[in-house]
């Protein structure tokens, strides 16, 4: 066993040198003010206490930090997790109640423990399951859902309810209620962060400071709307006027925690916890690449695993919450010239600190702040086009997508995405279940063939030669089946077949039964069966077969000796392609 | 619409001739010799009364040949599909009891709407999830089952217990309290059976008869045994001597039934129902295929699941069970000659009759005698070489059939099928989601390019093309994004990236994604995309991508092209395959 493939610290700790450590505490300042208010705000999205955020941005970096592949990843609590962590502890326990803290602790050891397994099982690829364009219509759905769930707090008002329309309807009963000031500070919230994005960066660039550090400024816009409506709440004493705050938080370092182990409650939370990986991770890995490759580095997807795996089980135990490696605060890790994982190590102290000495300050932080910096969070994750894109690109990947975002907002972040991913594999096979092939006829002169239906080739009545461009496997072998035997009953006339293997990377089990069948269905209908351009591998394994064994006809090397060999003197003449001409084949 | 695609009645009835006739007629005579005993012997292992099995091989058979497309595919009870049942309807109620019977109708209607509606919405390429491994060894775990729980009506005693473990650990605490004549009885039509198997037809064409007689009356056989034992049982009283018989069963025909519409009842059988239906039509659809290809016929698969659910429907409002297409019997409907499904018409007319007329006299039948008729039956469908071939062609196919086999004997029909589906899902997308690949490079003097770990070929430090075999799709989209960036990363000095697409056959929306992808961290990188030999079709959807306006490099027709354009002046040397090279590359 390699140590360095399972501790990643030791391949960059031991030339750590003082300059590395100037670009590292740099960016963990900078991170560190990016995840204080983004750490509150999601775990109050999770329905749990603010505390809780801060404490899953301590531990789980530090480890991250041991077992990690990527430089630069910042790891903590990201808006689609604590939303599928609400989604599936409300389910279990009231908010509020030490049951749902509880639960909550449990998903992150749960989470933990299956992502640790399948990275040392190498299991990584399991996340490949998740096509693109169901993460991308989960994301977007699942923006969906957090924002309009957040409009409540920003109107100062309840709407209880599951599903996007029903909280909808309960927003619009209840727009009359709507509580003033809090209205007024969500609004002024929104107001600030959407112009910091849009106009304080070019600003800054056009008084004249340096690109970089603009953008950094930018992204302290929610440190700044923080800190100004909670100086304003407190001043004018608004909590006392109702606007709701975020109350006393105990200040100290997380505490130590023991997830329960409750048979019943693992059971209730198996397919929550299994979902929260793989999505976590599908975002992790994806953030890690993008950024591992701007320095051609590389991030192993397997160790990964490990990575995110120990950091949930080091937020289980620290009262933390479910993690993941989160998009725009990696970015901003990188940007601000992270160099090694040291620097959440050193964003973890700062939040450290932060739990210790700043938690009295934020008793009169307003919710409407958090929700505000919430919403604008997340509907940078609705991303619309790609629905329009996706569609113009692939009719089949796009059904996927809307199914995922219909099921999510209608029924659930759990059947969205389980939706998605059973509709992907079913649309897949379909896709393959049909393979191309084409019957080819020779270019008059040369030892090419290609597809009668396209160009002017020799063809011979008694010869068939059928081209197939997909390997063969379960899904596809009864369609070659279907199609090998509509040829011969088409074809009264046909003696010979051959089966041009060129495309073929592999032949399963199913299809070399499929292959027996068609050679034993052939020989009954007086038609001999013939192979051509069987790639190596594929011949190496046939080579010991039955099929091989009771082949009808040969195994020629090429196509044109095939044709060589069987053409004859029959009489051959150049045919048109008719491109109206019945076919039963699927011509691509 | 067509109405001859959704009758095929009407392709052969008009055309339909005294010879025909006389052809169909004796089919259905030998086939209703056969099927008696069959149907009687499947009812009680399905652990409905005999009366059932006789019922269930009269409306269904009329109705197929109203809307089957297979000219001798002969319907009614089968082994498997009566396993199931009985495994189903066990869970619900307890056999013997009127419960009991009422589910196994609502499971052949649930059965049969299922299948008709997988017809009308052209589904019949689901049943492609069912590997042949996976069918196979199903197949063969089921028989082991159902030939294990006839033993005890051998032995005559009572062993209760679901799975195959206990059952046999019940039959062995009991072996001393066998009931010997029933063991005498059970014993002598084994013997015969077998014997008829293994000698009867070679003996009649030794003596004379020709093959196809031969045949036939072999297939008498159990009948014989059904004949002589029932005989024996009343001649010697035997039944008075505790030799368990059928007992009375009414004459008459198949009475109307109304399948209850309990919607819990339907939402318990929902699952068993779905892959009865699956089972059944993959089971079906092979006899057919196989049948048809014999005499240049076609069936089609999609108005097959519509002959089977309608028939399926038609044996649940006549007091049957779920059918489908028998292996054995349709064979031998094919060998007797039957021409159309006017045969299968014929056939319900003989059991009719037998229904009508012959009841009285199988009341002195023994259980015995029924059960040897299965066991012999079903242990031609065990088939263990098979694993062993399997296991020599692909480890992974074979790994999915003795999951199937362990968990269907250790767990039950339904759970073994399913897992069988979804490890062969998995399995396949494992395999497939690392895609080969090669870096190739030129054959000196031609315009081929070849692997460079294989053949000794030109390279050029600054320029690499990777040749990917594969269509790319979401599950194997990561797993070319890392085989690029582990190149990128490996040869500091690349400046440009070709991806050779000769054998791509398609990019889904993952891949194009990931295409995406790659081509920003490339660039990133300093390295220049390009692509090549990108088929038609794909490149015609490619074309209007925002990956075809972004990417780096160019798109060359040829990887010669490509070269030729790329290589420059560089210093190109032919360089020998190095065998132990280190290479993320998946090689086969």
């Amino acid at each position: 066993m390699n140590p360095k493939r399972y501790l990643p610290i030791l391949q960059w700790l031991p030339g750590y040198g003082r300059e590395t450590l100037a670009s590292d505490l740099l960016a963990a300042v900078i991170v560190t003010i990016m995840l204080i208010p983004q750490s509150l705000a999601y775990a109050m999205l999770a329905g749990l206490p603010p505390e809780v955020g801060l404490y899953a941005s301590i531990a789980p970096l530090l480890v991250y930090a041991l077992f990690g592949t990527s430089r630069t990843l910042a790891v903590g609590p990201v808006a689609v997790v604590s939303l599928m962590t609400a989604a599936a502890v409300s389910q279990i326990a009231s908010q509020g109640s030490p049951e749902y803290l509880g639960a909550a602790l449990v998903l992150a050891l749960m989470s933990g423990l299956i992502l640790t397994l399948m990275g040392l099982a190498r299991l990584g690829f399991l996340a490949n399951f998740l096509s693109h364009p169901v993460i991308s219509g989960f994301i977007t759905a699942t923006g969906l859902i957090i924002a309009v769930g957040q409009l409540q707090h920003l109107l100062g008002v309840d709407a209880g309810g599951q599903h996007l329309l029903e909280v909808l309807v309960g927003l619009a009963g209840q727009l009359g209620a709507a509580h003033l000031p809090t209205l007024l500070i969500g609004a002024a919230v929104l107001v600030l962060l959407c112009a910091a994005r849009r106009w304080l960066r070019p600003t800054l660039v056009a008084l004249g400071m340096a690109p970089r550090p603009a953008d950094m400024l930018t992204k302290a816009a929610p440190l700044l709307a923080v800190a100004l409506t909670t100086l304003a709440t407190w001043g004018l004493g608004l909590d006392q006027r109702g606007v709701a705050v975020v109350g006393a938080v105990p200040a100290g370092l997380p505490p130590l925690t023991l997830p329960g182990f409750d048979s019943d409650l693992w059971g209730q939370l198996l397919v929550a916890a299994l979902l929260i990986s793989v999505v976590g991770f599908v975002e992790s890995v994806s953030v890690g690449q993008t950024l591992a490759a701007k320095r051609r580095q590389r991030i192993d997807p397997d160790q990964e695993l490990i990575g995110l795996g120990t950091s949930n089980i080091a937020a289980s135990f620290t009262g933390g919450m479910p993690v993941t490696g989160g998009f725009a605060r990696s970015v901003v890790n990188f940007d601000a010239g992270a160099e090694t994982p040291a620097a959440g190590a050193f964003t973890a102290l700062g939040i450290g600190l932060a739990a210790l000495l700043l938690t009295p300050l934020i008793a009169y932080l307003p919710i409407a702040t958090l929700a505000a910096t919430i919403i604008v969070a997340v509907l940078t994750l609705v991303d619309v086009p790609a629905i329009k894109r996706t569609w113009d690109y692939s009719r089949s990947d796009a059904t996927a997508m809307l199914a995922t975002i219909a099921v999510t907002l209608g029924h659930g972040v759990e059947s969205g995405i389980l939706a998605g991913v059973g509709l992907s594999l079913v649309l897949h096979l379909y896709r393959t279940s049909r393979p191309h092939s084409a019957v080819v006829g020779r270019m008059p002169g040369t030892e090419h063939f290609r597809n009668v239906q396209r160009h002017r080739v020799e063809t011979d009545a008694r010869l068939a030669i059928l081209r197939v461009d997909e390997s063969l496997y379960f899904a596809n072998a009864r369609y070659l089946e279907d199609t090998v035997m509509a040829l011969a009953v088409r074809r009264p006339e046909l003696e010979h077949l051959v089966l041009a293997c060129q495309a073929v990377n592999g032949i399963d089990a199913s299809a070399l039964e499929s292959l027996e069948a068609i050679n034993a269905r052939l020989q009954d209908a007086g038609v001999t069966l013939h192979l051509a351009e069987v790639k190596g591998p594929v011949m190496d394994r046939l080579k010991h077969t039955a099929f091989c064994r009771e082949l009808s006809g040969e195994v020629f090397l090429s196509t044109f000796d095939a044709w060589r060999a069987l053409h004859g003197d029959a009489v051959s003449v150049p045919r048109q392609p008719a491109a109206n001409e019945a076919s039963p084949l699927n011509e691509r």
